[in-house]
């Protein structure tokens, strides 16, 4: 329970990830009165899914003290692909077999309420904008650094969700248009292919392959897993390689965000997701962050080089449920 | 004079470049009642500039045959760098010793009307929107070709005109981050060091100084001065290397436009600007578009890679001060 005073209405975040169930309540002020963690189950198929999100959500209602009937809207986040004013995931690679399946309208029979569905990373977006580190922002720019890259644009409160629901999606902006990288999505130089926990690690093994010395050699001949996580602890520890490897990570965001200050000219730009490398907790973040800055700076029109922000989020995983409980809070305010 | 009936109320469009000012009256819907050309004398300075946008702007009037009492408020193009919500321009690249002038509010008090400025680039896209080849999108990207890359966005009628005025630079995306060409802003890898005029002037007088077999090789010898009409012209006429140079400008727009897909999601993506090498009407314009569309093709998402239409703009040179006329209509309204 909470030691303030909540204020209704209230809402009912749900984030649907590949692997967990995301859910809380939210109050009107965007205070989470709740949070609870389900097993997304994603392999058992959509229906098994939408019981899941059900238990989860009111799980996350009975845990808030909140009466069940005066939870006004529901909030969804999902991964994509989607039709978001159609309210369908399409053909998502993170939920295999729930292609062309009306997840909005089951969830909202199911629970009973209104239901507003919303992209995973324009949600957590969106819940920056309204109560994180984009609270003061008119516009910001997010970024979620994870196994991919999402992203999620807010200008004046308008979430750029896209004519096609693909706005927003500036992992797959192109940064090396030839001799790219390669994405998971099988595109070309985009920005995914060159920043994400994935590509680290992969850049990591090339690097490790073609000779380079680097305490992470012996770790991976003794059978350890290179992850990102075991990168920044080398690089925290002084491995030049791995050091190396972060702050080029760092540079490709810088030059990625580089195009998004020349598109959108936000207030200012977040980093979020997992990886962040301690964000400013550790001085291996404070560096990935600085390193990020230096190369705005250096690419960057000086007004906006000078102007914009460039910050970690501020919710962390809490930001999809609450962006989600945001966006219902919108709609259920629009009517 | 016009052969329909005009309607009020009416506004007067400025369209500011740095060699010539263009001005109309544009009614309620959009319809362009007058148009003059007059000189800018940009290197006369500022004041002399105000003048001649003063008597563009009451030539267009006279022109139109709308009383100059009734045209309601003024809409001012002008190119950047500026700062939209002051009215100021700070440090135009084209309009060189105007730094730091009050344009908006000296052409409001010569002219005694409300004024409202925009980037020139922006009030085009928006003249698109309005009544060109985006007036049944809901959002465009709008591409202006020429000695520089232009670029406005609008989404459901907002401008993306960004924090700072910097909102709308998609000359200025970096589509290659590694040894990536330099543009005159001195940035590299910038669509514009690929994909504008001078871009391709200089990538052919390249060729042809490796040793590339053409017929501008004679050309050039005779003196003649290798510009993309010329370029344009050898192409039409056959000529590999120049259709090659032409192609390859295509397939940079196609990377610029897949990041913007990526990140807007417009319902179309417009190409203007004198470097359309004879738009629709002739067979190596056609293509020019074509290879952009390709490249899209290749590179997109599936949903947005179909969905999203290509177009050559439709407004010409029109555009930049019907969509001025636009922007002060919409202030207007909003009053």
């Amino acid at each position: 329970m909470t030691d303030f005073t909540s204020q209704a209405p209230f809402f009912l975040g749900l984030d649907l990830g590949g692997t967990n169930i995301k859910a809380g309540v939210v109050d009107d002020a965007g205070r989470s009165l709740s949070r609870v963690t389900r097993p997304t189950e994603a392999d058992a198929g959509p229906e098994t899914g939408v019981d899941n999100l059900v238990a989860a959500g009111r799980a996350a209602v009975a845990e808030s003290g909140i009466e069940f009937d005066a939870i006004e809207r529901v909030g969804l986040a999902s991964p994509g692909t989607m039709d978001i004013p159609a309210g369908m995931l399409l053909d998502p690679p993170n939920l295999r077999g729930w292609n062309d399946f009306p997840l909005r309208d089951r969830v909202a029979d199911r629970l009973d309420k209104p239901t507003t569905l919303q992209n995973d990373a324009n949600s957590a977006a969106f819940g920056e904008y309204w109560v994180g580190a984009g609270r003061n922002a008119h516009s910001l720019v997010f970024w979620t650094l994870g196994t991919g890259i999402g992203c999620g644009i807010v200008i004046g409160g308008m979430i750029v969700q896209g004519e096609h629901s693909h706005g927003s999606e500036c992992g797959h902006i192109i940064i090396e248009m030839d001799n790219g990288r390669l994405c998971d999505s099988g595109q070309y130089g985009t920005l995914e292919a060159y920043a994400s926990a994935k590509s680290l690690v992969c850049r990591c093994h090339e690097a490790l392959d073609a000779g380079r010395d680097s305490a992470l050699n012996p770790k991976r001949s003794e059978g350890v897993e290179i992850t990102p996580l075991v990168i920044g602890q080398a690089a925290e520890a002084g491995d030049d390689l791995a050091d190396e490897l972060v702050m080029d990570t760092a540079r490709y965001l810088g030059v990625g965000s580089t195009t998004l200050m020349h598109t959108i000219d936000p207030d200012v730009v977040l980093f979020g997701g997992a990886m962040t490398f301690g964000r400013e907790e550790t001085e291996l973040g404070r560096r990935f962050l600085e390193r990020i800055r230096q190369e705005v700076r250096t690419r960057a029109f000086p007004v906006p080089a000078e102007k914009t922000r460039l910050e970690f989020a501020s919710l962390g995983n809490d930001a999809g449920y609450i962006g989600a409980a945001g966006c219902a809070r919108r709609d259920f305010l629009a009517k």
